[in-house]
């Protein structure tokens, strides 16, 4: 599992390399960005539409999408067949909040609304992350500038830690969280993205796994259960499976 | 991060400064202000509606909500694409219970009523008449009195104490309000409102605050949470991530 | 707050004075009366209906509830814009369960049961109560016979104890309960009306507060929290503040 | 209370005397029943159908009902005005598990299935058969056999218990239910059903009570809060009162 | 009860038979096979349909099922009368997801998915490719293989084990699934299939037992809540008693 966390500032100089420490620098420079999750589920009634209605409520709707593509980084996923009630799902990131919530008035407009439903969204945040990968150097680089979308499989789920977990000590934290980290590093067709939702949304973190192999993951979280860490978890459903596809490909299976 | 908390009568004199105690005194005497923010929305049957009509219709809501604006503050907010099942807010302020559910009626009788559903309410009081008009000249905000809707966001959610909170000694809650105080000024773009809702609604404090800047809001509360008083918190959600609007963009937003 | 609650069998005869015990065996044979809130909620297609059906519909109604007042106490309360998806509550008491249900029934041929979906009901029943209030012997009169309604607001909630509670002695249950009636005897203007539901619905009491101030309400509500009875809570919400309203303006504000 | 618990065969041969062993030995012999309680609720569509229609389809509905009443034993009770989302209930016993798949499916093609929505149901076995026909002269109420239906009110919820009651010893068990089991002989208007439901549905037991006075049962369950036995219980909600009546009552008051 | 539980890698050799290694590496070779449970239930507005639409429907429905027999192996429950809300349940195995998405994809298409509504699934990996086609001549079932169906009833439940489970060490754990499984085996009519959920969905395990006989089942889901391996459930709900039927009757008793 290759991780987006990164260093904090409460690690000693010792375990910082220099050109960690202007990573940090650099980071700290970085703008953040939004991050939100929408799971649209089709209502019934898009089933009595005309073939030819339908055909061209999709079009206008992929369009709509499209128009915000520029100031949007926008992936879709099908969760048809694998969770009930939602359909699809819409991964937007961008680093000002206003284009997400046009682009939402926008689709608002179109045909296909009449007959969409968001049955669930995460919004959160991307952050500077205060945990560690001590045994991975390499991966430093990479950390600063993710790609999202490149596997055929993404596993999406809003995360709570106990208030227990935050009155332990910071090195106790950091401990776990190296346990943590040195499982996921043997699943290294695993990609971690983490991003953050205190006081956004309900949950503190959303959790995103990219891979192209379902099993790795399954084997993955179910190792994690074992680790110190996990016993602080005090939410981390719902979880959902997505497949990435073409929005076409996603609207295509709603029948 | 400012807050209108006031320090306690429990609070020794010495942590009191003289000014701080005719503070206490003159708010005593001031009346108490009714809170309502209530989250609507937007059913599918609205975007079915001819256009025409639903112009119409959007410019008689909002002439409704206007008759009332000279007995309650009123602010909008659209939480378009940022939640699912909740589309605008507008967030209420008045003396009086009776103008709130003399509004709700009022907009009941609109045609939007037919396509709008009012998906979650928080109702409470303040412990003091804090809020004012900024339009209202006579108005000046000071450490008494406070106008609201001065920023682009507005982050709400309804607040619960475990009762274990309760049978801690006043002092003790005064230690750890003061830590969770210290460092809520470490973000002085954050304004936060407290407001009461003791048995008139599920929840015992509904928090609102107010700032320009999503990241310092997130950052604030991620950093709470390694306070003594987080470890009290029983129930903090839903969380309500809200633009400032006017209402005719907030109903423009819907489709 | 004065309250509804009687002395018990187990109190000594020290505490108990012959005419209390007097009062006891008056009680003992008082039958005992059935309680139910029922929460009503206009669905949208109400707002559909032509303003002639709309009255007519509103009058049958009303006539409808008219006919069982011989039969049964019924008090209307409006809940409009002070908490989504209910708009109006209907308070009933009598002897018998029976016209309880006659009455619903009669209320389901109505044209009106169209569109009014009963959202949230309590049933409940009075009874001899075993918590006394020691600090009000002049009380005691009053409490055989209860006029409920005369204020402008009720406060209604389910509640449910830990089961720790009933694992308490008698004596350490009275203690705890003569520090709560203390504090309640303080807010002269709340009156607490606790009715039973054990077996008969899914709280163990139903608690309803009549005041004409809820500011003096929230207050109390407040500072009992800090009392060791209230650490044997399991479960007060969903919490209804109530406005005393005739039941044709209860309708009059559906829209 | 009379219960329908058998004694234990962890019980030492003191405490059983020996026409009770006889008794166990027959029991082991007699074959288990289903059990179904299903609560029906109307969509308010019911009342939109014409006069005429409305007395044919509840007539062909009760005609469906009394198929089945060869192979089933099959009990109505009225749950109008008492809690809402339900408005009645048949209670199905039988030995088999598809004469109540095919009466449902059964009552699936009647004119009322468009009007009726099943809002709960729970599934359940007796540990032997215990319920007999009250019409059928060859049937005897015995220790054996019971006779359903016999009283105005049924009281029925679903029961778990903690996961730590099956930790105690069986003697320890044994003791606390004596005690529950002694409360419950006070009040002999009520008759207690417990049935089971140990993976066949979400509840461990299904409890009905039968009496014909809400207040003992009341009363006796408030009683057994303070029982050892009690201590031990996860959920036992929603509780629903239901009031025996014909199944031409039961449709009768829908409206 | 016979289990598809492997002997895991932390069990000593002393324990482990020659053959049971050999067995095991057998198994470690396998490929993994998903698990979709996905319960459907009939809109009301299915009961409006004509009866030769209806037919037409069914018929379309089903062959649409069967086009998908070739990739995944699909059995067919009916739930009809046994939980409210579900009416018929769809089992399928295969060793791609792809496949189970265009399946609902091409359900989706079909006419019944106007009247069709998924209303719960579990999506879940077996640990190595254990299911076989019972249809299929080369298919021999043996340790390795198991073929799904064979027995009237199916009880399927979700399955989330406590955090602390995962901090007891493997030899612990280990003895409480010995005692657990010397249990099982006592119920020879009942099979048990365990596959994983791991984040790929809400629960950890889904855990599905066929049997001819529900009341065995029963017993030893009871006999269950009293091993040590019990006390570390955190849910185990919904459980739902499926039984099998063809498509085409599960369809029939929709109405």
């Amino acid at each position: 599992m290759s991780t987006d966390k990164e260093p904090t500032a409460t690690r000693g100089s010792l375990r910082l390399a220099p050109n960690c420490i202007e990573l940090e620098e650099q980071k700290a420079k970085l703008p953040r960005q939004f991050v939100n999750f929408t799971f649209y589920h089709a209502r019934p009634e898009w089933r009595t539409v005309a073939e030819d209605d339908k055909k061209r409520s999709k079009e206008e709707f992929i369009n709509a999408v499209d128009e915000f593509r520029k100031q949007l980084l926008i992936h879709s996923y099908s969760t048809i067949g694998l969770r009930t009630n939602v359909d699809f799902m819409i991964w937007r990131i961008g680093s000002e909040l206003d284009p997400i919530q046009e682009m939402t008035s926008r689709l608002n407009h179109t045909q296909m609304a009449k007959y969409l439903e968001p049955a669930q969204s995460f919004l959160s945040m991307t952050k500077r992350s205060m945990y560690i990968d001590k045994d991975n150097p390499e991966h430093v680089e990479d950390r600063l500038h993710i790609i999202p979308g490149k596997s055929d499989y993404l596993f999406v789920y809003p995360f709570v830690k106990t208030r227990e977990w935050y009155s332990r000590s910071a090195d106790q934290r950091q401990e776990m969280m190296d346990e943590h980290i040195r499982i996921g590093t043997k699943y290294r067709s695993v990609k971690l993205h983490t991003t953050y939702s205190f006081g956004l949304d309900d949950q503190e973190f959303v959790v995103a796994f990219e891979t192209d192999n379902p099993a790795d993951f399954l084997d993955l979280v179910q190792e994690l259960r074992e680790t110190k860490a996990s016993s602080y978890t005090l939410r981390d459903t719902p979880m959902f499976t997505c497949r990435q596809r073409t929005l076409a490909e996603c609207l295509e299976a709603l029948g």
